[in-house]
């Protein structure tokens, strides 16, 4: 598995964390735990994929990322009365996750060929949608329109950084790590 | 017409009842009853089709779908005041229309040559997508979610079952049939 | 700039002030106007071209029109607390975005060959469907819902008025141009 890969799955395994924590906060039952696990973890690169018309949605490519959202919603199913809040995991597993999906959706775009303009829309867009889509589906108010000052420009923030890290000549994976870091930086500060 | 076609335009219009229903129960005028019934009805072919990159999605490469959809609103619009219990009508109809819509998804899928794990999530995908649309626009709380263990269970259990059919070596119209039966008597055994 | 894209950029410009405005009943931040500002500006479009299965979605191909979008926004932002009623901006300006929508998605479909059933179908989803989406992020009753007899029907108006004068001979920018005028007319006369 390349890098790239295991930063994707990095990302899905985590927005599942937080997708199968609300499910707990709703008190559904299994099958709610895997749905809204598994769409908040591939909604955000779901659409950023059919947005740039790609040969094949990153799931449908490869399926491992369903079976990785599956485990993780399962895993929440048998934990999630052990925690104490989940309200507050919620919050930090999706600032980790938000910071992982921006660096793979620039990354994403950037090997696509798309200029910097897009390649910002399109990091934005893989780190916010799935957790929009949960918090819709689960009639919660969403993280980004509650929190939204901070955490949409976090990404955005993060995305410029990573652009301008390119700019200046360095590899890809380099760009990735800032934008990644930058944008985990200015949410946790501000958790 | 084929019997593909037929099947097709069967989940159509079953799921264009219930989302007309639903547009009765939430007293919404004409457009209301032609726009949920139609959402409803195209919903589930429309997210699989998009998701699979098809050369065009079902409904515009075929009208007759949106036709079919609106005749089905419209026959809602004035029989609906006739009828007793509208909830018990939504249930059993969205019975029927999720099973045949199951065996379409699995049919679509299997001739675009996807493998099983595919198959089994386009299946779960047209059964269940435009219900769920269904309940989010109209402010319910969705049937896959109230009654999710054995709603998406009995689609997935069929849809399994009609992979072990073809692996069998049966034609993929007994796939379907085995499908559709499967999910039907599930979901119905538990209404 | 053609006259076609000028009319593009013009309701993507006005639904975009309607997104803002919404935003700024709901008290949302400046980043809460510039999500559903450009949500709302480019929403109906986006839909429109995953259907049509177009080569690029129009604001990937030609980003201008985030920035347009990101322009009527932030101008809502400053100027939203000197209005009197939001209310009443929020739906003349909707009735405007509408009908220039309505005309740019008949042009999108008659220019990719679409039969004039799918070009009446692309003429509404891009007119209602930016509307539709704020309204239920938002939360709000949707327009399309709550007055949707004369709003989708003017919209389907429009577009048959449209589709008639190309049958009689004219060129599509008259068209345009009926369907745009006959679907604001319908649509004001009723506000």
């Amino acid at each position: 598995m390349t890098a790239f890969a295991l930063l994707d799955h990095t990302s899905v395994f985590v927005f599942a964390l937080t997708g199968a924590l609300v499910a707990s906060r709703a008190q559904l039952d299994i099958v709610g735990f895997l749905f809204l696990g598994t769409l908040t973890a591939v909604g955000g690169g779901t659409i950023r994929d059919l947005l740039l018309n790609r040969d094949a949605v990153f799931w449908i490519a490869s399926p491992s990322y369903i079976a990785v959202a599956s485990a993780a919603s399962v895993l929440i199913y048998f934990t999630a009365p052990l925690l104490e809040s989940r309200r507050a995991w919620i919050v930090w597993l999706d600032a980790i996750a938000l910071s992982v999906a921006v660096a793979v959706g620039f990354g994403v775009a950037v090997n696509l060929g798309q200029g910097p303009f897009i390649v910002a829309v399109m990091a934005m867009i893989t780190g916010t949608m799935g957790g929009l889509m949960r918090d819709v589906v689960a009639n919660e108010v969403p993280l980004l329109l509650s929190q939204g000052e901070i955490y949409a420009t976090a990404c955005f923030a993060g995305a410029l950084a990573g652009l301008a890290v390119l700019w200046l000549g360095a590899p890809l994976g380099l760009g990735m790590a800032v934008a990644a870091g930058l944008t985990f930086g200015l949410r946790a500060g501000s958790v």
